[in-house]
């Protein structure tokens, strides 16, 4: 299956501001690009790419008063295959966890694990450690708060979510990350893009978010907002939270004027080529 | 200078439970270190050693139920010449900074710098950048937050310091760093031994906190918390907050009942000069 | 000059529930009603009046299942004038004030005067007593928040206000009610009507909130949101905050599905006087 | 049985300060006093009494710079009854509640019902209503948080004990009216005298926090931090939650430099009987 991946996106910039744009598929999914993956910006200044010390690349510039355009369209090849479902997968005692995943153990800024620690022990510690463990906490969070648009907020954390429990799909993941990690499961965030393939939704407006756990030796796929098997997510980013992995960030003023974000399937056919 | 370096710490653990130490020596001064550095443990149970993503080194084993005490003592040497000033330090724009320093730029979870941005720009905006502008937050800090070890409590936040005014050495740091961040400034905490040498104070009862931001191509040791230049910090871990670099985390219960840490001043011709 | 006053508010109602309506013009105002001020209720269903401790007129009633109508239009005899400006009102010691104006210095549920004390001595201890100081609260809060309907969100303190910096009406006031407490102002939270009367807005879509502050003897009136005088408001409750003096409280579900206030100047010759 | 009820507070005042104490016995309890019971202050000045809005009585007076002493002993008798127990009282409908009962079901400083609302109708909304259900919400209270003098903190509210769960006696009665508001139980703080009487525990050090609940027409005692029906309680005051009932508010600096309270039992045959 092919998947275009694109997005447009424009800010206003009062004056000259330094950014960092995660807007590269993530390097693990690099492999199964079949088209260019470079961030297209007019007007055209200078780009520098890196890697973040969560893996991810990063691209970094310094925006110019005026219109700013951030834009690309690409294509990956995906499996098709809907999120892998292990029912039987276990859970490490701490101790035996790699060492680079302990920090997905720990407190960050929107998962306040040690705030959340006796409640997740309430709600979750007499659910039978493993896959089923982290299916209940997003069973739960998937039940417990109400979606909508019009709840997004930039400061909302885990607690937050717990107590208001109205979100969009960060809070989803933040409370989902922040109570398996007081159950000890490392989680991570992930954001990326999320199409509607095999599910009869309105197409995606804007990138989504999900999460990874760490169960029976690798990372697994959950989404407390969904909470059902998807097909065609492209991962961009992984980090502790949505501190670590925003789409973009300014250090100053920059005003979002226009955001669209295309994740859809297209004809293996029609499907152009290019060698990259 | 030689400085006598040890800590004595003991928990009763109530069932087996995986920990993480941060007790060695940063390996930035491990060049400066006349004894080894090895974390005794009792009872004796294998350690794995690693390095975090913020470069520190970690221990970490499972405590068996019982008793648990870690110890060392070391040596290091030090130049004895206290934290540098330097007041003609620039601040770098955002677009210059190296891209390993950008991560010190954004929010944790202790350091909210996003609900702190505001407040940052308003009491520091008309500062003059630079060295001036890094001193003045810690003037402010300093003067306006009340220290006392009856005041330390593991969930407060920068933003709970600039409201409640009270704290210990990290409360001081995170708020400083915090606000250096909303001002564009990378910073991140530092945390080691700081002895009493050269000042007339009692003797440390616990390991102390620093911060460390970038100006002028390098990163400088601050301290809001005591505000003024020291002799023979010896670093132990750097990394977002207090978070990232706890002395020992545990992951389940494990109850301090000890907690002694020295560092002080020996003469250079008591101190032993084993090989390492 | 009289003033048209109305509402039109329905809910659909899941189940029988209690509710508390606040929405009769207050004590001080009625020997200004030029037309009866009772509340239809649809359906028909017992209403009770009583007066709460902050001197309001409450209703209260059982809301049966299904649509839930209130409504009421009435018509209000106003001056004309706009709020009394004041500059020379002084501030009272606390020692000198009333009784009954101690309990509007004390915390609230939206006003943590706690915990923005030493912000507000920062901010507003050198400005001269009276008037002034509370005129200055006044035009920082109007300065800094930035308004939007989007921004109402149920839970928003004070600090929130004043950490993140947007909000509604209610959110303007309940910053400045805490920073007048934190200064020994008394100050308290009104709910009620404002037209558009001499100012070139759209109509009002909702009622209005400001507050009140005790100055040289009485209660003068602020507003933190429009911040300078205005023609025909026309109160209806006052209390601590706005936890206090909700227009309607629901002890259960209860989904609001239309909301249209009115307050709108209309010619005296059309006016009708019944007898009240 | 006769108490002897007395306090003996000292506080350190920088400069003239406007004080509220509220050390008078309440007056449901006045025709039980044996003894007269005026607040003795020294230095001498002038006191006025007043009633606040939830019927308590207040002493308000200016403390000059100096050292201040606010002292009484008093008689009480007392029935020597425990706290009744009623496991039969029912649970009013929000509909059939008293109009001045309403105002203890509102949000208050310390008390965030709205933020408390979702958790506890999860962990109670199962519980049959009436008097099991707030013996239930005690219970839960009074096994989850953990008791501790060095947990005493000015700005811990009700949500924060729920993560927290640590705290001194008012935490705990904070978190359990929260609890009970959220369902649709009148609850309201209250704070007196409580000594050891018939309980094997040190002497109180301090005044003490309870609570009452509306149930079957009239106020009943609970107590989440004892949670075990007690003897001699002496009611001070009622109010939303702490913020209302201080034993003593100022208007500015004053340290507090000595505190005792004393509240025991004496012979009947000691017990002095001024007329009153």
């Amino acid at each position: 299956m092919f998947i275009r991946l694109g997005y447009d996106i424009e800010f206003e910039i009062p004056a000259p501001v330094a950014m960092v744009a995660m807007l590269s598929v993530h390097p693990s999914r690099v492999p199964d690009l079949r088209a260019p993956d470079e961030m297209e910006i007019d007007p055209a200044v200078p780009l520098t790419g890196y890697t973040d010390v969560f893996g991810n690349r990063c691209t970094r510039f310094v925006a110019p008063q005026g219109t700013l355009r951030l834009s690309n369209t690409t294509l990956i090849e995906d499996s098709g295959i809907p999120d892998a479902v292990s029912p039987n997968a276990r859970e490490h005692p701490v101790g035996e966890l790699p060492n680079d995943t302990l920090i997905y153990l720990l407190n960050s800024r929107y998962c306040e694990v040690d705030r959340l620690s006796n409640i997740a022990t309430e709600l979750f510690g007499a659910t039978p450690p493993g896959w089923g463990r982290v299916q209940a906490v997003c069973d739960w969070v998937n039940a417990k708060v109400m979606f909508g648009y019009q709840h997004a907020r930039p400061f909302r954390t885990a607690l937050d979510v717990f107590t208001d429990r109205v979100g969009v799909c960060r809070d989803y993941q933040h409370l989902a990350i922040a109570f398996c990690r007081a159950l000890n499961i490392p989680a991570r965030y992930a954001t990326g893009y999320l199409g509607d393939i095999g599910v009869p939704l309105t197409p995606p407006m804007d990138f989504s978010a999900w999460f990874e756990v760490y169960l029976d030796n690798q990372w697994w796929i959950f989404d407390a907002r969904n909470n059902t098997p998807r097909i065609g997510r492209a991962l961009i980013a992984t980090g502790r939270d949505a501190s670590d992995v925003a789409i973009t960030t300014s250090f100053g003023a920059a005003n979002l004027t226009r955001f669209a974000v295309v994740a859809e399937e297209v004809d293996a056919s029609a499907a152009t080529f290019p060698p990259i």
